[in-house]
């Protein structure tokens, strides 16, 4: 760890939300002066608040939508973490144009901004979506073809895309990082916080939307934040791709059963029934994480730990 | 071939574009109404003159960066071909705005118009380029990872991300062709109308863009035509990815030196150097075709006897 002065500023776009804020945390205590871009439609300002105020970092209220402005802010930047989009999945199947323009079109301004700042480096939360429903377990980078089955999904491979195509025009250099389930403190979605919600608000009975058999990877945030730290610092191409996740599944059943526990075992869990809990779920993921290990990582919790680690923080941070 | 009551409308976006117009006609005369949309950009509505004259399609002069009035346009329709965008791609390296308006948005539009107009078919005119440059030859449809090199295959690829998205969400079925270089008539763009025109500027030198060691595969529209015609009867998955192209490569100075014997062998051929062409260029594309020979396909003529066509056939439109 370095003072601020000595290292390049750096801007992180979400960085508002749970997994941007811990990047900018990260980031600032690396000793780089963090620029934050969030519209807040999901992320929360407290959560840099203490960074603000030692002046590591400086918060921009702005919409990704909006082009204007936006190579202003990242001028003078050595990267971009780019982590701002649409966080849920099901919403973007009612109405498309989340997806399309807080994903796809929101990552063409970065890369715009990016390039009329000459901003060398990108990097990018994508997500094992974009594999759609794959046929190889665990499934490695070069699986094909691509062909996500949300809008959410489409928006991550588009802007996968978009990325290859710009550094490879404009000599930037850039790191795509498909995420298994990413889960820790401050989250406001996914099936963890969903359990968590519903018992909050009927003790008695959990509905699970499916068969409960779906299965997949949980990967502890601050494991995926060294990840992608580790990744730049090691990372050669122009363009790198990493899988993130761990190399076990557990299966959502598991979860209901865990969560039940947590709130004293009572409660009958329901299957709404059906191999997906909605239209575009692809309920089995695993991840091949070799790539990522083959540079020296490895997690310091495996999935079944992640996900009690994720119903404890998660009961903690809603009172129960 | 039936006449034009008994079929269903179909709509053809870039339908007075070389490949578009092609399909609009074989179409037309399959018996559908033809809807065709052109901005007429790059397109020439005398292609489908005698179309119009007789009533079996009609033209709607429209710019797919306009979502407005398009599903009017689309109601009704059986399919939807999408062959509308930028045809130029270094000059998308100039200006990425040319494929990210005409190659991704225009593509969400047309979605976006599917769906509200409920057409339950998307066919669409990718491309090798998708593929970035390859490891693999002849590079199979399973390909990974897709890391397009230009922002023409940025497009293509974020939109093969937003059909496969649709299709899985809203139970449409979509087509993804990924072309080898197609050549045929009315050709405006690709090296061998480069060289015919720079032949006819000076006849004395050629000059090649690169070494003259890039080598691709080479496909007559009308094989083309035929492939995608068979693939949409044939193909039972909601999203079916065909490449389609020949089985042969020709390089570029093969190509170069039968250009210049076609204008009597005195033309001094001068390379510029370098394994690409441009910044973009993807210097060895070799598809494998097996998926779609697999339906039946077979090209009718090779990539040698395809580059001869062309050559002929620029020549005769180019008057020399």
């Amino acid at each position: 760890m370095s003072n601020g002065s000595e290292q390049a500023p750096v801007v992180v776009t979400g960085g508002a939300g749970a997994i941007g804020a811990i990047v900018a945390r990260r980031l600032a205590e690396a000793g780089h002066p963090v620029r934050v871009i969030d519209n807040l439609s999901s992320g929360h300002r407290e959560r840099l608040k203490d960074l603000e105020e030692t002046g590591r970092l400086r918060f921009h209220e702005h919409d990704l939508r909006n082009v204007t402005g936006m190579a202003e802010i990242l001028r003078g930047a050595a990267s971009v973490w780019h982590f701002a989009a649409n966080p849920n999945i099901p919403k973007g199947l009612e109405d498309p144009r989340l997806d399309l323009e807080h994903g796809t079109l929101a990552t063409a301004h970065v890369l715009e901004a990016a390039r009329q700042a000459h901003v060398p480096r990108i990097l990018f939360s994508s997500s094992s979506v974009v594999y759609g429903m794959p046929t190889v377990f665990p499934t490695p980078e070069s699986y094909g073809p691509l062909l996500p089955e949300s809008q959410y999904g489409g928006s991550k491979l588009a802007s996968e895309a978009m990325i290859s195509a710009y550094c490879h025009s404009y000599g930037m250099k850039g790191w795509i990082f498909r995420f298994a389930n990413i889960v820790g403190p401050g989250m406001s979605h996914g099936v963890i916080y969903d359990f968590l919600r519903k018992l909050q608000r009927d003790p008695t009975r959990l509905e699970v939307l499916g068969d409960g058999r779906q299965a997949k990877s949980y990967l502890w945030v601050d494991d995926c934040v060294d990840a992608m730290l580790l990744a730049e610092e090691r990372s050669t191409d122009p363009v790198n791709v990493f899988n993130l996740g761990t190399e076990q599944q557990v299966p959502v059943r598991d979860i209901a059963e865990r969560v039940v526990r947590a709130f004293g075992g009572t409660a009958r869990i329901e299957y709404t029934g059906g191999a997906r809990g909605w239209v575009g779920d692809i309920p089995q993921q695993l991840l091949s994480v070799e790539k990522i290990r083959a540079l020296g990582w490895r997690p310091r919790f495996d999935s079944s730990t992640t996900v009690d680690k994720a119903i404890a923080s998660g009961r903690s941070e809603l009172g129960l």
